[in-house]
């Protein structure tokens, strides 16, 4: 009996624990699998092409990917990772959103308030000094000591220059903790972008699907002292041809965080816990936004972004809640934890150093199981989704934490990591009070539904007022929404904070000590446990199974592989490409399949064959939208911009059969630029 | 090895298969367990006690319980189950959910148009012949068969007497069916109603929670042949005074479905398919309806109730999926089913019989897995949750049905079923167009998220227009708003029907074919398959340990017995009655803790000791709502009204430690209609 367990276990290991099949991985730069490319491709990546690659790739702070393509700072991103920038330079009479954006020239390009842009200059490996600093710590102890050492080699790579930004970064589930220094731009602006109909074609029902027409691109120019930075040194060159079925192609994104190395508990526990909770949360905010935006063509203007983020977002956690209730991906995930657990149990020394970890993960999870709702309303949605409150609180923390070492501030408002935070509260975006009522408001009665009314924390914020009450109070009441007021406070030093009255700096401070507590048992109590079983559990399979593997996703630049290739699914065998003529075909004059006038227009002068979109196999997941798809010239032949429905699973796991990357092809690009935009400007600068 | 587990399975199986413990139990009038009543509580209902009870409880059609409690057919019920009456009187300039309402004489008293209230009067078996007519089928077969036998032994019941209902009830999940022969009134009154902000204190964020303070009741008055109904032989009187803590009490009501004999396969289903879709739906569109209702005065008392009904359903089913990823629920039940099938598979008969049934219950669930959307779609919300398209899909499903044989109809139009649907059909009450322009707008929009675009049945139903466009020219191209063209498209024959323009009508007809075939493939399909299975299973349980079991709910009349029991909670005692003055100290002055100005009123004119709502260890589920709360002397002691949020695991099991009923207190019915509302003629028939 004994005997037959180890055999099933020894084989299962091997599927498990074999370094990542044939095109799975979001490779960091310093571990990217040469050999493994050569063997399946013939083609093998040289430290040039590597370093060559990782400058021009571009990570856009706010959660995207981009590439520079010109020698002039030009950089090309999705038109959803630009669309807050969009819809900030829109007015009622302008809906850049609706209608597009063209900068004849280049002194027209206006100025993104909140958009990042960080180039990825060196990596350094500081696993050393990590271990050495939380060495046999535990517990709020141990974060403390992990956060205050991570905050003083950020602050010593930064140097106080604004100009660079440097993150500790996680990998491996904590198993490795490596330094990543960029080169951070905060003056990005605006060059073009088409309308959405065009960029978003098909809307949310076909977000995630494929066949797909999008054309989801913006290009955006980066500056430094008010003029276009010079890129000459790095950067992608479109490619003259679309690629071929079969093709090479290479993403360079920054993947979002992914759970493909937690353990069956996480996983339950997201499963049973966290995600349900996020959807109902989602699903019926995106009821009441799609109810607002009905109101009128205003309200649907002003909240049309914010729509968007809510059903993307909806979407992929319903994909990833269908992966959670597929038995068969479970059950491989088992499988491996099962497997690497029976060979740390059979060694001895692997046992007592590692063997409890899985055990643990379990009993954490279960202990802060109540707490779930908690972390939800008070830490993932602590700002009430209110953008008036989250400025507020922005200048209530960072009076306080600026007057800390800091080692001991929270994150964002270390020196490193305030610049981000600072772009953020300065922004000159407009602020709709109608529509932060209305994100008050939700937030203010979720929280008294989910915590109830008898909890002390909503008894002290809702009080004897009904939460629409409140919320008109606060937002009516305050000055917060132009930025001269948030500039002057931020400036003024604490007691002159201390002296505002304003009521949504009230209100932020009434609730703070809250927020802070449940963050800190969160990052402290929950976070701290899990991250160090987490590691111990990654220590274990590097010494079963060495570090050929990747590391999950951290936001962080990565390099992925795959082919140019269909799939097939539901019995259709479905090709790799699509065509401008089936954009034409599956338009009906009504949104989201209705086509903007400029395409409507340009059909004539369009190959029908053309291709517009495509699917390769290339390891993708959130984060990695506007990744450029390169060849190995390092051309570029598309954009990334989505994953199939299959790719929702990518956070748990690759399926190499269907799991695919979806782009917008190079020649499209080329093609409705001059074509349908005829974006001369442009078009001449790409050519260059 | 195998002997340990036989013992465990011993020891599981003496759990899962003893009779049910204290006070748990739905059970049937012809199978009460009074030896178990006496030997816990001393007492001993006889025949005539039964017989009493059972005949002066009613069943409210639309899914609510209630009781005679006067001799002139007054019944008492919640508020929340006649609160669909009391919109439908409601007007903008005269809204009494908002305000309420008392008819000051018997004259005055207006017609509810859509409530039926059932008395059952007999109780015969039929599971021989319902047996005999399915034997040796299978499949599509078993179903028709089935369906035709019911229909058939309900024909011969109800004799072509409208005034009969007959319904036959599939009990032990098939292992039993009954004949159920009810008096039916369609003549239903309303006497009085208070405000909702009473009936309903502490609204959503209190519903299902216990302290409660709800006056959630309502009186209306059968009558027959326009007179208030002769129930001189059988009613309930107000006992004199409120229960006490311990003393043994019966509700008497009609559970809804509930799944405590379903196998672990149909409770995973549940949790991985069926209950997440339908929390998420309902959570968007309660958001949909929330920003309805926050756009003007008149939109809010229009979707009031839709959002109660909304908002109430929700919170039931969040409450059951939390029971469902409760471990320790989970265990006990895949304990209790392990220990079944490993009697079962011990002893060569049984397993031949019924071995295989659990592991088909598995098969047949995964097979119509890929179906789940387009039942919830097309079955459940088959009419798009819009009263003009249900209204056209009943005139037209008529006309169809009324041509074929009795035993091959669609169930609700049979001779015995078609004067419910009739009711609902010719309903009176007022048609919003703008809410019904919301629901279909959200259930087309829904339909081609979840089916996607390139569905046949998406295309042909949506078309090139998008749903909003779609639903504003059915919702204002129709006339089935107003009952008068109803009645006359159902007189009219199918021809007259046929020649109709109305494009809702047309519309249906273009969509029936799909509804009708999904619903098909629900019935004979996947839920016959179910049936058979679970009849095998339920034989199975009735050879292993007899039938001194409670069948699940199944919405027909059930007693229910247990004590006046407060209850231990997140370490806290929770006392079995609340009182006036804890009312008083809830309320805040905004809704939903806001008291009408008739209770602020009054409040010198209470005992602020007076008993309020009070809980108790009687096993109810959803569909005992309004059921009388009874002392041993058959007098009512309380208004069942709700249950605390454990009680929402009751749809898998009963825990007794916390499960409770809550019911208004009869001391408070009196005091709120006498010194509250001074509803003086109501008073004294209650005294009489």
């Amino acid at each position: 009996m004994k005997r037959l367990k180890v055999v099933i276990a020894a084989i299962a290991l091997a599927a498990a624990l074999a370094p990542a099949r044939a095109d799975e991985g979001m490779w960091t730069f310093n571990n990217f699998p040469v050999d493994r490319v050569e063997k399946a491709y013939g083609f093998r990546p040289d430290q040039a092409w590597l370093d060559h690659v990782q400058l021009a790739s571009v990570r856009l702070a706010e959660g995207c990917s981009a590439a520079f393509i010109s020698a002039r700072g030009l950089i090309q991103t999705n038109h959803h990772c630009a669309r807050q920038c969009i819809e900030q330079l829109s007015s009622a009479d302008n809906n850049r959103i609706a209608y597009g954006f063209y900068a004849r020239e280049e002194k027209d390009e206006p100025k993104c308030s909140t958009i990042e842009a960080d180039q990825l200059i060196e990596i350094k490996p500081v696993t050393e000094r990590i271990a050495k600093a939380t060495s046999g710590k535990d517990g709020a102890a141990f974060a403390a000591a992990l956060k205050a050492e991570r905050a003083i080699i950020e602050q010593e790579c930064a140097a106080n220059d604004d100009n660079l930004r440097c993150d500790v970064i996680e990998l491996y589930n904590g198993g490795v903790y490596d330094l990543y220094k960029y080169r951070r731009y905060q003056d990005v602006r605006l060059v073009f972008a088409p309308e959405e109909a065009i960029a978003f074609f098909g809307g949310d029902p076909d977000n995630f699907e494929f066949p797909r027409y999008n054309f989801d691109v913006s290009y955006l120019r980066v500056y430094v002292d008010d003029q276009p930075l010079d890129s000459r040194a790095h950067y992608f060159r479109y490619a003259k041809a679309d690629a071929r079925p079969g093709e090479l192609v290479f993403t360079s994104g920054n993947p979002d965080g992914t759970y493909r190395f937690d353990t069956i508990a996480q996983l339950a526990f997201q499963h049973d816990v966290s995600l349900p909770r996020e959807i109902f949360y989602r699903a019926e905010l995106r009821g009441q936004v799609t109810r607002f935006s009905a109101e009128s063509p205003e309200n649907e203007r002003i909240a049309r972004t914010l729509l968007y983020y809510i059903e993307n977002g909806l979407k992929a956690r319903k994909g990833a809640f269908a992966t959670l209730v597929d038995p068969t991906i479970m059950r491989n995930r088992a499988a491996a934890e099962q497997a690497l657990r029976a060979t740390v149990d059979a060694d001895p020394a692997l046992r007592s150093s590692y063997g409890a970890a899985w055990d643990n993960v379990k009993t954490v999870l279960q202990r802060y199981r109540p707490q779930a709702d908690r972390f939800l309303l008070l830490v993932d949605n602590g700002d009430f989704r209110c953008t008036l409150l989250q400025y507020a609180q922005q200048l209530v923390r960072h009076a306080e934490e600026a007057g800390k070492p800091d080692s001991e501030r929270l994150s964002e408002y270390t020196e490193a990591q305030f610049p981000d935070t600072r772009q953020q509260l300065l922004s000159s975006a407009p602020v709709y009070p109608e529509l932060e009522k209305l994100m008050l408001t939700f937030s203010l009665s979720k929280l008294r539904e989910l915590l109830g009314p008898d909890d002390a924390f909503v008894k002290k914020v809702v009080s004897t007022r009904s939460p629409a009450q409140l919320a008109a109070e606060l937002v009516d009441g305050t000055g917060l929404g132009g930025s001269e007021l948030r500039k002057r406070l931020l400036d003024a030093d604490p007691v002159g904070l201390a002296a505002s009255n304003d009521p949504m700096i009230a209100f932020a401070r009434t609730i703070e000590p809250e927020l802070r507590a449940a963050r800190k048992e969160r990052e402290d109590g929950l976070n701290a446990a899990l991250t160090r079983y987490a590691s111990q559990i990654a220590r274990a399979r590097f010494k079963v199974a060495g570090t050929s593997s990747y590391p999950d996703g951290t936001s962080s630049p990565r390099l992925s592989y795959g082919a140019v290739a269909g799939y097939s699914a539901g019995g259709k065998q479905i090709a790799p490409f699509t065509i401008v003529a089936g954009l034409y075909e599956r338009a009906t004059g009504a949104r989201p399949f209705q086509l903007p006038l400029s395409w409507i227009a340009a059909r004539a002068a369009l190959s029908p064959e053309q291709p517009f979109n495509l699917v390769t196999s290339t390891d993708i997941v959130g984060g990695n939208s506007g990744s450029p798809l390169i060849n190995k010239d390092a051309e570029i032949v598309g954009l990334v911009f989505d994953g199939n429905i299959y790719n929702l699973g990518g956070d748990y796991g690759f399926d190499p059969a269907v799991n695919r990357t979806i782009s917008v092809s190079v020649g499209i690009l080329r093609e409705g630029l001059a074509n349908v935009y005829h974006a001369d400007r442009l078009v001449s600068e790409l050519i260059r």
